[in-house]
């Protein structure tokens, strides 16, 4: 179902207008008074009263033509009837700023009620909706005009990013205030965010996703249609809810599955309005040029992906100081600030003159100041040279006209040759100044070349735009209906070893057995010397005393089944061939049902120190092969599985292929909460599972409550 | 030697002054009259002319009475000449702007001139001196006046800090700029603003650190004084300029250096212009009330230091995402956003009349909106109950009067409410809001509260001033004269172990052999079995195939020998008995010698995979066995050292007495550039360097040139 009506009404009728500026209903009035060329627009309060000419009817029903599009700002108890004689006058769309005074249920119906009759509802308890292009202007304060759609859940929010994009010189071209999207959600509105043309740049702040998988796909529904997505949520600080049950549960927070899937819907992540407001602003300037940015970022020769090459930056700094901060704010973030080729260095030195050489950090040493047009031709060598993916300038320029007022004309005209010149090279060009609100500053802009207080803005937003993928991301695969095959009894090692090896998974050879004269049998039968045994029944075996590894012989078989039963008071053990590889590496992998997004495959450094390394990559089940072998490469200590100095490399496609397997078993149980392999001891021969458990939904961790 | 004739001279002459807006003379002559109130001020320019009535005397030996404080502003062939005469009319003090046209030894030559006559010399090649509390501006731009004191080597980056300072309502106290520092230098300079009543706050920029122990020495003077300082360095992105000879060249960055410098001096290192305007404003409000704050930063009780009590911070959020997003920035950041005490909750919750409770983030939901007393009233609730250290006020305050001008008396009023409630419970409040320079903003950075545009300013502000000691910090030990015993001959494993052993440092038993039968013969003698054998005379022995542990007997050891000199060609072995620790833990330790701070010692989670984990720790040698502690357990990893998950704790002792006699043998050894053990294998019953090597100053590592 379309939201013109949202967006562009022909009609609009705001019930609970009011002519006091201190009333919400003044608000929504006079802004919808403010699109009266191109909309008839209704108030309507039952109490009379008229703003700006317009005189406020006492109903719905005395509105002369049908509003297409009605604002609800009245009490409470008032909001079902306004709704309903909206229905009858022929509304086809609602926005219900009323917060407060009603249940989940009743505006589960009343949302209902709208749809039912083919209308759509937004909110209830939301701060409206605003379209710049259409001139329409249904919420209260400032919103300021421009190319960024937002989407948010918090209203006083989306005033805060409104006034960081109009102090940059942007704006709006849509504004959704979710409310409780009891009708239009979060995936909706982002839905006609990337169809709006007006729009270049997607913003959106969530709170709570819902329905995430859909949400995944909008995202890369999004980069399809060249439409960046800026994200921002909580979650940094939150305690989880809930004591963890495992390790993956521990390692494995809400927000990480955020970042995994915005990293791999091809989204941006951001930590705070100001870092989406600097890249969003970034991005409505250049954009096109930073997606189209030959930078090769994965390359599959000899088998493996290459790490992605990082965004190459050159940096013109007015002093040494400035344009070295500059480089150790970009390469902290990722980004490379390489040596220039010899002809970019000869074409550089060109215009200073003697001064300093053409390094990167290029240092003016007062060229800029000696002639303002050395920025030009110094940022046009560098644009041009093609050495460089994006170049930033820092320091003073913007700011030669307000001591020298003569300088203003040449001041100006250099940005505009800033601008073409970045344009013209197909390139990205930034600027950080000391300046601020001058008029060359105002041309750059203008001109598409953002400029920012702070080196540190300049730097995190170009470190932002330089993760958006070169190739258009995958949507995650979906979820079976229901599970196929029969429920886990339980999340002990027994049953989730027998679930994981029928999915495909190794482990060594074993027997459960109950008595010391049952694992001397199963030793001579099956797994031989030496062995390992295993307390089963306990979440931490290990400080339990529940294993003991590398038994020679019988005799210490029997001392150690002795030990741990008294230790422990297990009533079954495993016997289990002890696995022996030289060069193998310990990792933990797990998956945990995320309430929004479903399955999510975690795998890090493993063993007893997992959390310690907290080194781990997640990302949504299932995966395929790929995914998996990326996964594994993206950790810190990925070094450890190519061949660490002189070690064989561990064998990736049978890690990978072991992460398939327990994704595969997650997608299929979803009564597990979690589930764990760890250790899944990988070597250059293969993959083995040494331990395993699982944890049931709405259950407590088999045999204990918690990890700690 | 006192820089009373520096920062405020009883008479000024200015050398070149000039009546040309677009000259150095003309800010320089028109800065010095801006202080004539307070002083003579004599402008010499050998071409005549004259400024705001001033006639420009033809040279220094026309000035009537003597010059104190003479600024050198002439082509550089002149500058001698100056200040030859300026000696001669009894000035004791200069400032010589001009930079080029000398080299180095000609410069020191003029210095040494001026300190022979008993006066001091600022530069060449500086920007200047500012003193805004004696009216001194000999300098070029504007340095709004305030309470920061600035010593910098970049002027622009002097005049960027002092633009953001000025838009947070902070400014200047005394800048100096220091140019290339033939007399006066950065250590000279923050010793006079450390000693100066009207500097609040001590901020640097340095480039270069010379005498980096004096520099060390002068920050734990200014604790000592209650001046904290915010220091601003290069590096981050700096290749470190040679190739690195060792894991602990490779790991001992010059950055980190100064890191561990400022932390054992109780400085705050920054990252940009940005984080230290802002710290400063944060420091310059309220510095005495975060020094004040009762945070037990050790707590020695059970013989460990326990972590330092992070900050608590509560945060009043005027909406809940805002809220939450401020929790997040300040916990991202190490800061703590507690659950507030039950008492803290009810007064809150008073004032909320009903809306969201008094969790943290307290949620306003229009308490604010609808009573801008509120703000005060729940601000002064939390500033007063103590359960938390600071306040964090989030959202839209300051910006009411902006949409509703009848507000404007409120909200200053509300404004002085909120700086004196904290001021009077002995607090830091701090405001991050969307208003931007409002009346009301004035009013609370008038009373002492700072105001930030984003919430990561906060912050960040925040976490930098947490990180102030609470105890004085120690000055750094001085370092020998001269070394005292005799040089080490190289780097090889025998000559170190030798040095090592003799400092104390247990190694293994082990004999040295070149032959087959010389290995077996020490194994009967010395060793026993199982041992290692390690080929001499590489670098990096694992890779090459040189290193053979376990080896059970005489066969195994013959044949390990056989195949470890095909590999490796070497002509001399180590046989070493092994050590066999459960529950042991690699480490790596080392000593660099820093050519600022000379020997810095590093531990850190070691072995193989040292740069992997990239979890090390460093301070300037000698080491006190409580501060090597400390440092072993600042390791990210340090759980393993303290009985991780059921296993035995190392000896902790043992461990710190091993690095300190690392620290000790280099101090002793200057000839040393690199020293390293590695692995150190510290377990439950002591410590034993398993290998060490180290790299004689201006030659390569023995037997290769670099690690990789």
């Amino acid at each position: 179902m379309s939201l013109d009506a949202l967006f562009d009404p022909r009609s609009v009728a705001v019930v609970g207008a009011s002519a006091n500026p201190a009333k919400w209903g003044y608000w929504l009035a006079s802004g919808a008074l403010a699109g009266r060329r191109r909309r008839t627009v209704h108030l309507v309060n039952q109490r009379g009263g008229a703003l700006d000419g317009v005189p406020f009817l006492p109903d719905l029903g005395a509105v002369p033509t049908p509003p297409e599009h009605v604002v609800v700002a009245v009490p409470p108890p008032q909001v079902r009837s306004v709704v309903v004689d909206g229905l009858a006058a022929g509304a086809r769309c609602f926005t219900v700023i009323t917060s407060g005074g009603s249940d989940p249920a009743e505006e589960r119906e009343l949302a209902a009620l709208v749809t039912a009759h083919g209308g759509r509802l937004l909110g209830p308890n939301c701060m409206g909706v605003v379209d710049t292009t259409t001139e329409l202007r249904l919420s209260w304060g400032d919103f300021p005009a421009g190319s960024v759609g937002l989407v948010s859940q918090s209203g006083s929010l989306a005033l805060e990013i409104g006034r960081l994009l109009a102090r940059a010189g942007q704006g709006f071209s849509r504004f959704v205030s979710l409310g409780n999207q009891r009708d239009i959600d979060a995936a909706d509105a982002l839905d006609a965010l990337i169809g709006h043309e007006g729009t270049r740049v997607v913003a959106a702040y969530i709170e709570d996703f819902r329905d995430g998988r859909r949400l995944a796909r909008t995202l890369t529904a999004a980069y399809a249609a060249g439409k960046p997505v800026l994200l921002l949520t909580l979650g940094r600080s939150a305690a989880s809810g809930r004591a963890a049950a495992s390790h993956t549960g521990a390692l494995v927070s809400a927000r990480a599955v955020v970042a995994a899937v915005c990293r791999d819907a091809g989204a941006l992540l951001t930590e705070s309005a100001g870092e989406l407001a600097d890249t969003a602003v970034l991005l409505a300037a250049a954009g096109e040029r930073i997606g189209r940015l030959p930078i090769p970022r994965t390359d599959r020769a000899g088998g493996r992906p290459a790490p992605p090459r990082p965004l190459r930056v050159s940096v013109v700094g007015d002093s040494g100081g400035q344009g070295a901060l500059a480089a150790d704010a970009l390469v902290s973030r990722g980004l490379d600030v390489p040596v220039l080729d010899e002809p970019t260095r000869i074409a550089v030195a060109a215009h200073l003159a003697g001064r300093a050489g053409g390094g990167n950090p290029v240092d003016l040493a007062g060229a800029g100041e000696a002639d303002l047009r050395n920025y030009a031709r110094i940022a046009r060598a560098l644009l041009e040279a093609g050495d460089t993916d994006a170049t930033v300038l820092t320091g003073y320029f913007g700011d030669y006209a307000t001591a020298n007022p003569a300088q203003a004309g040449l001041e100006c005209g250099v940005a505009r040759e800033l601008g073409e010149a970045a344009r013209k090279a197909g390139r990205v060009l930034v600027v950080h100044t000391m300046a601020r609100d001058t008029p060359a500053l105002a041309v750059l802009r203008e001109h598409g070349v953002p400029v920012y207080e702070r080196i540190e803005q300049a730097a995190t937003a170009l470190a932002h735009a330089a993760r958006l993928p070169c190739t258009p991301p995958q949507p995650p695969a979906a979820l079976p209906r229901r599970s196929p095959g029969r429920r886990v009894a339980d999340g002990a090692y027994e049953s989730v070893r027998e679930l994981l090896a029928a999915h495909g998974l190794a482990f060594p050879v074993a027997e459960f057995v109950t008595t010391a004269d049952g694992a001397a049998d199963a030793a001579r039968r099956r797994t031989g010397y030496p062995l390992a045994l295993k307390a089963m029944g306990l979440a931490h075996k290990s400080e339990a005393g529940g294993v003991a590894l590398g038994i020679a012989d019988e005799a210490a078989l029997r001392a150690a089944f002795a030990r741990m039963g008294a230790a422990t008071g297990a009533t079954r053990y495993a016997v289990e061939r002890m696995a022996v590889h030289p060069y193998s590496v310990e990792l933990i992998a797990g998956v945990r049902y995320d309430p929004a997004f479903g399955p999510v495959v975690m795998v890090g450094l493993g063993g007893v120190t997992a959390e310690l390394h907290a080194d781990t990559a997640l990302a949504l089940a299932p995966l395929t092969p790929g995914r998996a072998r990326e996964l594994l490469l993206s950790l810190r200590h990925a070094a450890l599985l190519t061949g660490w100095r002189g070690a064989q490399p561990v064998d990736l496609d049978a890690a990978a292929d072991a992460l398939c397997a327990l994704a595969r078993a997650a997608v299929e149980h979803p009564e597990l909460a979690e589930l764990e392999v760890n250790p899944l001891l990988v070597h250059s021969g293969g993959a083995l599972a040494l331990d395993a458990h699982g944890v049931l939904r709405g259950r407590q961790v088999y045999g204990r409550s918690a990890v700690r």
